[in-house]
């Protein structure tokens, strides 16, 4: 009963037959590969334009690469409270920036709206070269609450960005699921509504190790194959990125595993919140689900085997109120999430709340 | 005929295997899984001694993470010229360090010598905080020239640098063809000789990516955590790293895929050395091979399809010299170099050397 | 009428006939002279115990050296969220620190408090290496609001940051006008409740350009001096510092020109208060004044010449409200204000209020 | 007799008299007051040309602030082997760029030729991103050698920079005594032969403390304002650079103080020279003497108080050499030196040829 994260299980068998198909014979080091070059065209067909594409390996390498070709060293980045690069990545984005500052914005809220940007940039007052100023915007599909921006709402929060020059960067490590969600191209919610770059991740969603950083405007990739080497993340082995990539994408793997992923999660919330002791901190739209349940229950399903993460208790939806004997947990479901997980997780549910309380 | 370099090929049929078998089930991320812990304990087994262990995927990042628990942003680190860190990893070593320089010595030298250092920490004048100071030295072990450090000369060495008070660092992304060479202990070449870190290479000798750092000198690891993670290295599927380590230790694989690409080195400079007009830029001890040879060669072997690099021209052995019109090629053999590989190669060599000159 | 900040004032005329004094003759360069000797003594018999100090030319480069000196780059700065470090030193404190984060606590407070610090350590979950761990507080005497921590105040403080291991900073750009007021001794509110180190502020205070940092706590000025070549703030001819320093230090000069200061703004205080029109958006307890006022007062005062900051509207007392019409101005005196350039402010003022509405 | 660097003196008086007459009053800070608008102006008409310009207090960070402008982070900066970036400002030009790499061309040699950059740009073989690519040129005027770069040798190096599209950054921290060597328009050794920024220094010639950064080639000026105040490098009563570098210039001030030193430095060398026991090490043609004497007499001076450094004994011209009896000394003069310490410093040298030899 994993439901840590997306990143406790293995790669898709797919996956990995792929990598060791690929194995045989010599080729190029450092990306130079068939399969790279490959995997480069089909992530531009899936995505219907020309783009500059990167592989890396892990998330955080992705995410801080495609920062730093974004903004100056003495601008900020504006993100979600809750963001992956804000909360979960070190100081990384600092790092990689050459010293950039996160800038938090929409705290409390799932996701970042048009209009919480606009009151941010509006209210700031900024005396350059004193201040830092908002250099870039960061955003998170499907977002840090599991929650997925609609294409309206990236149109509009996008606009916003322009407005101000700034270059709009999409942490999609769950970019896959919300695709599944929405059941849009991949355009529809990048290139068309002012994304300017994309990381693109696949290890939540199958891959062992392959996160793609996509530059829909190709200028801002100046210097990134720079900045991919010089932090260490330019594989010798290249073509362990580029096969993996290939066999995610093709015949629309990468989807049939977000479905199943997203299906998984919908049906662990319809039974979840079946009882009335079980509230949702936030609407499940993905594969993530975040919910208030009783503090003793919470205890009796981890001392039962389930692996899960207690949330922040203030990382909950506006309306939501958590009472003192309740505590919020995360749990992700995932391409290998199976039936049998899920209905175990559920009967130890089901048994807590059929033993008499004390 | 890829003697480009021992990146071009796969990884061993058995590391992939056990990448395969170690695929199925739920494992805690980030390298909490069994497979990295047993690997650890197998690295610590074979170094016989207890280390801090931590996996990457590059050589270039395990390189740079290790330099960089060595060493102040105001120091410098001397390495060889012609030092992988020096020529091949961009600006990443001042990237990592927070600024430190690296501070080349012994060129023209196949090997840093004990007497070169202790000739170099001599004659320098210091004035700190004016002057930038060294603060670690850096060896390779097999070398940049493909010499292979005696117990002896590293012992020296090492002493002379700890005099200075210079941690040391290994870098071995060759070190299993060192050991294969030497037919000691790994033990032997490290920690007892005075190697306070070393970047341990998986990747060139039959992984697919899989670099360990290992520090003898267990304070030195302080803060590594943090660094692999805000550099965007720590891997979430962790295990990928763990098994593949775990494979390559596992009945001195390592030990026979290393021997294999010495064993083919050997045979071929033997080949090659057999033409009068053949020289070697440096003896071949592990599996690369130094060659200086006629021009018209080098574009016939080029154009026939064989895959190698040419190499600077003034980094051959002081006894070495080059009319003009040789050139020296670097070859390098790895555990995938078959007989007919190397047998294809001679092959051409043979035909060049047969047909009449014009 | 420049109430704008205390540094658009010239120097007092003693420390600059001080530098005139001595400016004859040949020294050694880089603060090895011996009026930087004699201004070190100084300030350590000023404070009653041994410190390391050093000196540098700007507010920007003491704080982010003395910080620099604290923290890991991954770990974060606490500060509160009006601080200069925050707020008006770009991203200075980014790479000073080598990509350490500052992280704002206290929002809508004039001071951090014990609890507030207390309430946040308790608060947030740290799962290292994922997270960016606290690793030193920074607080301003006086804080950003113009007021002054007393010493009750700063020793509770300073006790839970000692309790969770972390070195406190302390800004000192108006450290002067906080002594003046307090009438305490220096090392009343900086070592003996348990600061480690200060950076204090000489520029605001009269001298052209001179601020110090000083170690109370001795081991954690190791790197300093590099750390201050290494970013340009060590002066060929250091006497510069050294010698504004003695003069500044002698014969109390400092707190003349403090007291002056204080009283200057307690004086304009006083009589803006009078007007029932405009509030105190914080209390004047040192030489800043922060003042809730009607808009159109403000711009009056403004087009007559008189040279002030609007202030955040969201930075004022958790009491204070703004109306619609109103707005928060920053007033700064400074040992340069004339009681001539106070009344001719309130007259202006007198003036406004006297004259019919419209 | 403070021969050991030009930063040994205090002010000239003209300069500090200047500071004194404009202390009174207030003035926007920042940079933002006349005299620092005045100053820029007499720099551009100085220079006959737009230029931005900014002030600063050392060379160091005059220096690294004008490269960091220049490079990328993944690129090296060309310069001389005895260049003070690479020699004497700790590892700040790694931590101003962001971590570019400084390539010490020209060893051996006072001044870097066309030919040595030619042959540089040629012979390395660059494969990107694995090899740091030359980025920009750094030269010294005068060398780091006490040499002057004539008008034709710099039309030729910087033709081959441009050649290979580097930037060209000037030191001038002796850049005064160099145009007073040649009698030439300021204008001439710099943007009419391509210099695309330079570092005017006025401390080592009469200031304080003031730095200029001339940006001849505009573009290359943004951000720079940012980098200036990250660094902690703009002045808060910024006045106090404008106010020296006005007076500096005014009359031709700083073109007389020049002068001085590069007359003492002649007369210095004349006196000494006439000794068979005295050699040059470099030909003397700005302010600084390279003498290679007899060891016993640096040992007099020394102790008979003469103020000098020993130089490198590699720092010297081709065909200078050094027995083992012999060393070098640097020497400096300065707008202070007066005949009589001259004469002092040479009635030592006379006394000990003169005294009978043990």
């Amino acid at each position: 009963m994993f439901f840590g994260s997306d990143n406790q299980a293995g790669a898709s068998s797919r996956i990995l037959e792929a990598l060791v198909q690929a194995n045989d014979g010599f080729t190029p080091g450092y990306g130079e590969d068939q399969w790279t070059q490959l995997a480069v065209q089909a992530i531009c067909s899936l995505f219907e334009c020309e783009a500059e594409v990167y592989f890396v390996g892990t998330g955080t390498a992705a995410n801080c690469l495609a920062l730093a070709s974004l903004v100056q060293p003495w601008q900020t980045i504006l993100c979600h409270g809750g963001a992956h690069i804000y909360m979960d990545e070190s100081t990384a984005p600092e790092l990689f920036t050459s010293g950039s500052r996160l800038q938090p914005i929409s705290q409390g809220q799932g996701k970042i709206s048009a209009d919480q940007l606009s009151l941010y940039m509006a209210g700031d007052a900024y005396h350059p070269p004193h201040n830092p100023l908002p250099g870039a915007l960061s955003i998170t599909q499907a977002s840090e609450a599991g929650l997925v921006y609609s294409i309206e709402e990236l149109t509009e929060l996008c606009a916003v960005a322009k407005q101000h020059h700034l270059p709009v960067h999409m942490d999609g490590a769950r970019f896959a699921n919300a695709v599944a969600a929405l059941g849009c191209s991949p355009a529809d919610i990048t290139w068309r509504v002012g994304v300017d770059v994309l990381t693109l991740g696949a290890t939540k969603c199958g891959a062992l190790c392959a996160e793609a950083v996509i530059f829909f405007n190709k200028e801002l990739a100046a210097g990134f194959e720079h900045r991919r080497k010089r932090t260490g993340h330019l594989l010798s082995k290249g073509r362990v990125y580029g096969v993996q990539f290939l066999a995610w994408l093709q015949d629309n793997h990468w989807l049939d595993l977000a479905r199943h992923a997203n299906h998984q999660a919908s049906m662990l919330a319809e039974e979840l919140l079946s009882y009335d002791q079980i509230k949702p901190a936030w609407p499940v739209q993905a594969n993530e689900l975040f919910m208030v349940m009783p503090g003793a229950l919470v205890s009796f399903l981890t001392e039962s085997g389930a692996v899960f993460y207690e949330w922040y208790p203030d990382q909950i939806a506006p309306g939501c109120h958590l009472s003192k004997d309740e505590k919020v947990i995360r749990m992700v479901t995932s391409f290998s999430t199976r039936d049998e997980h899920r209905e175990m997780f559920c009967q130890l549910v089901r048994q807590y709340f059929e033993r008499p309380t004390k």
